[in-house]
């Protein structure tokens, strides 16, 4: 593998040689400005030889390095090591960013060399600003990947099909309008979309070309003559084709997109967001770009009612799955019958999960974390790191599914013996963190950082603290993580609405000894409106119980735990009519009253 | 009055034709771009009659037009009637902002001209672009007050002093020397500052040029070779002026600084921050200003430790003098020995205070609103609308005062009679939210916007709120309210660090009922470091008791009333030694436990 790598690099320095390309940077990411992608666009893993989900390549004649943060520091040391790659440990005091590294390296009159697909219309620009500060050039049109990766995977070619207008409550003619609507208001006649979980959206398609994330790999264009979705055509089947067809919507070969932007007359008015397309679609519109703010994300996370319904269904369904998982995780632990390892975890939880005919797929890769390595945040477990649960000490499970009815993400702490004072008081103030955001009500107008607070205040009161979000927006039979709300401790402007759903889910981690998190989901409502306004509040969506024996009641106020008392019996209630008897029984005494 | 309105109004619109200006914008600014602004710059005031401290007035040929904000809707109508301008409530939804009112009501090709010296370059640049989309331009330089106002009052005349140093903890040599190491750091060899407060606080001086604010008019450029401070020279004595030079500043007139700043050397670089510079100066800078980020104002805010003292000394002085006033308030209720006005409790608030020979001045207009005067949130009483307190309701008194060593801003609420159930319920909801932010520990990087919930969470919870900040930083022997932190609903980048000194006042307004308002000024001091990082606390510096009689202990936790416990007794040990046998024993009282 080290040698491989040293040929890439090597094939791709003539390249830049003969072009005249001191540095390339190869960012994770593909030309829908995507947070997980498809294999085709693994370009950087490919080269590098690293696989985390984040971090970039930067290859100049005689160096390579990989930025990538602390969740990959290990990770990228080991698979690193014997390359000629030299890991930049992102976020830390000492290490330069890219650009900074870059403007101190190369020559003033260099030119750096980028795949202009890649980079969104802001990156490319702040790109482009700082490294002429140092007269260093930006060429956008260095792509010669394909050139060089001989076994490149295809494009993900796995049939797009129609999401119901009963699971999505909408039909996709009414986005459209609802959309170019938003176009008109900021002075566009059409819109040009890229990101995947936008249009599967917007045209109610989905498909499997990224794990977990049932989006297919496309670029649209929506115009009120008539819309072009740019795709991979041998993945739409007569039956989606027509559907389409009455979207007002007609396929065209998903790399024919740059010819027919370039070809778009010359007063045509294009909406893009600038954040989620690249800079190269940007180049290609030229004066016909307006550069603006697509109204998809808010129209996708406020959920209409059938979506609302579908996503209460899908939490019964799924809770009744947990149920019947974590009664085999636990009769495995107390009775030892079979080893219950991490990866065994994701195993267990997929198939009664899959039992289900809503379920398509999980909504992200299982993280099953015991004992210390439930403090590694995004801790994934391996068939070589992979520990065996014991009966004692803490156990963390974050996982979801993909019905078609809605997505799930719940995250449990589980402890599998006895707790100790220490695992119960740190369970116990997380818990009061997350009680406290389900229980607020905040009125029109409030963003997630006002929120976030409410469930770190009984850490911050320790000295303890999470470093992750506390909340996520949650996509509908769509991306697990979705936009434009969030809760957590950076500044994001969008509002909590009526209609979204967020998750609610703080933790704490004591590096080498255990992490806990407790994860549910939950739904912005109507509160009441009084003199001062409209008033807002959280109903909790998820349906599974917290552990029991982790309660330290003395740490907790009566509120809080008839909180978990009408919880917990909330959740008997709901999940019972799908129970066996057997299962009914364990759910009725993990949802005793505290 | 009405009819001077219109000849001055008459009078501007020749001046406007002959230049060819369709619209004119008036702010209620300075060149400074103050908040609180001296009489030679009060044109607005001058040209529309409205006195509010907050309002722009737009003149065309044949209208006149007064936006300005919900708390002085009631007084511009007053003020306003009979003259042709109209009022625009600016923020209801139906108001079109001044550039959109424009836009739409003059024709391509207008020209709008504004004195370039009272917009800073952010709000020149913005104006300039938006009213670019209808082809309108933007002439910076028409300024023809001086022409009109025949008897416009003179500058300022007061005379500068020294802030000594035992006062302000650090030189004004070594402020210099860190603003322009800061300066250096954004590339630029010298710094222009036009913000009063900034120069008061760099260069040690103090005047009286602004009621309550205890500032110098001037400009201030500082360089590593000499500084000039551009001020009208009969405010400085021989005494100053030594001073000054032995700092390396030299004076010129104030009306100099445009000449002085054109001839600057091409290759001179110099720092200025684009929210609190006119645009004016920096079309004199041209290519020689840097824009950058001022590093006074988070300099200024973090209070050193011979100010924290001097704060700590003033709090005591001043909670003394409160005992003072309050009880002889109490006493004109009680025994009816003579009317209490409003506008009385504020002669009463300041002759207790200026009685210690560190007494300046008041630190801003008193705020005494009787019943439902205090739910207008910025009314000042005057001898038309002075309420007599009578003995019951709730009486809201907001003050405070410039002692050399430091500024004080308290509010409290008081119920002059036996407090009503409502009365106490609201009152104690307020409190909550008070003690809950009190009581905050946050890690090192949280900014104001993130705590702010922690004041609001229990009037939420009941559908109520208050529609102004929770907190605002107060300068030392300075402006009362100064950045760059704040705690509010709004987003402010700046984090809360030792030494900030900030507001914590929440309040409840219900309109024709009565408004409370609980605020004590609070410092940010470390609270301990852990794995996790460094965590901040506030420590409370305000020493005055709240009162008592409004406390519902049904509504509060045994934390909560354990900490109103040891704040009186706090309250009582500290300002014991300051009062007389009588006071003490009122203010024993007043303290005794919940």
């Amino acid at each position: 593998m080290k040698e491989i790598i040293a040929l890439r690099l090597a094939a791709l320095r003539m390249k830049m040689l003969s072009a005249g390309i001191a540095a390339v940077i190869v960012p994770q990411t593909d030309p829908h400005q995507g947070e997980y992608i498809a294999d085709h666009f693994q370009v950087r893993r490919w080269l590098s030889g690293f696989t985390g989900s984040a971090g970039s390549l930067v290859v100049t004649a005689d160096e390579a390095l990989l930025w990538t943060d602390s969740r990959y520091f290990l990770q990228a040391a080991d698979q690193l090591d014997g390359t000629s790659i030299i890991l930049m440990k992102d976020g830390l005091p000492d290490t330069p960013s890219i650009t900074t590294w870059l403007n101190s390296h190369l020559a003033a009159g260099s030119a750096v060399g980028i795949d202009g697909n890649l980079f969104s219309v802001v990156e490319t620009d702040s790109l482009r600003t700082n490294l002429a500060k140092n007269h260093i050039t930006l060429t956008t049109d260095f792509n010669v990947i394909d050139e060089l990766w001989e076994d490149r995977p295809e494009l993900p070619g796995a049939p797009v099909f129609v999401h119901d207008v009963k699971y999505a409550g909408e039909t996709a003619e009414s986005k459209i309008a609802k959309t170019l609507a938003g176009a008109a208001e900021q002075g566009a006649a059409s819109v040009f979309i890229s990101a995947l979980d936008e249009i599967a959206w917007v045209l109610n398609i989905r498909s499997r070309d990224v794990v977990c994330n049932p989006v297919a790999t496309s670029f649209l264009y929506l115009s009120p003559a008539g819309s072009t979705l740019f795709i991979k055509e041998e993945k739409i089947d007569a039956a989606t084709a027509e559907y389409l067809k009455a979207c007002n919507v007609t396929t065209a070969p998903y790399a024919s997109m740059a010819d027919f932007l370039a070809a778009l007359p010359a007063d045509a008015t294009v909406l893009v967001e600038a954040l989620r397309t690249s800079g190269r679609v940007l180049d290609l519109l030229g004066s016909r770009a307006v550069v603006g703010s697509s109204p998809i994300p808010m129209l996708k996370a406020t959920k209409n009612d059938t979506q609302i319904e579908g996503i209460k269904r899908s939490m019964e369904i799924d809770g009744a799955a947990l149920v019947g998982a974590f009664m085999e995780m636990e009769s495995m632990v107390r009775t030892g019958s079979a080893p219950l390892t991490e990866v065994g975890i994701a195993e267990i939880l997929t198939r009664h999960r899959s039992a289900n005919p809503l379920y398509f797929d999980d909504s992200f890769e299982t993280i099953a974390g015991y004992g210390p390595h439930g403090a590694i945040v995004h801790y994934t477990a391996d068939e070589q790191s992979s520990s065996t649960v014991e009966p004692h000490g803490l156990l963390l499970v974050d996982s979801g599914a993909q019905y078609l009815t809605g997505t799930t993400d719940i995250t449990r702490t589980v402890c599998t013996g006895t707790p100790t004072e220490q695992e119960k008081h740190d369970f116990t103030l997380v818990m009061k963190g997350h009680i406290a955001l389900a229980c607020a009500i905040y009125p029109e107008g409030t963003c997630g950082m006002q929120l976030d607070v409410l469930a770190r205040q009984f850490l911050w009161r320790e000295g303890l603290t999470y470093l992750h979000g506390t909340g996520h927006g949650v996509g509908h039979f769509l991306n697990v993580h979705e936009g434009p709300h969030s809760i957590r401790m950076n500044y994001v402007p969008a509002t909590l609405r009526p209609g979204m759903v967020t998750s609610n889910e703080p933790g704490l981690y004591r590096a080498g000894v255990h992490g806990i998190r407790c994860e549910n989901l939950v739904l912005t409502v109507p509160a009441f409106s009084t003199e001062f306004g409209n008033f807002y509040r959280f109903e909790t969506l998820t349906l599974f119980p917290f552990d029991r024996s982790l309660f330290d009641l003395s740490l907790m106020t009566p509120q809080e735990i008839e909180w978990v008392n009408a919880y917990h019996a909330e959740v008997y209630s709901r999940l019972l009519p799908l129970l066996t008897t057997e299962q009914a029984e364990w759910l009725r005494e993990k949802t005793l009253p505290l």
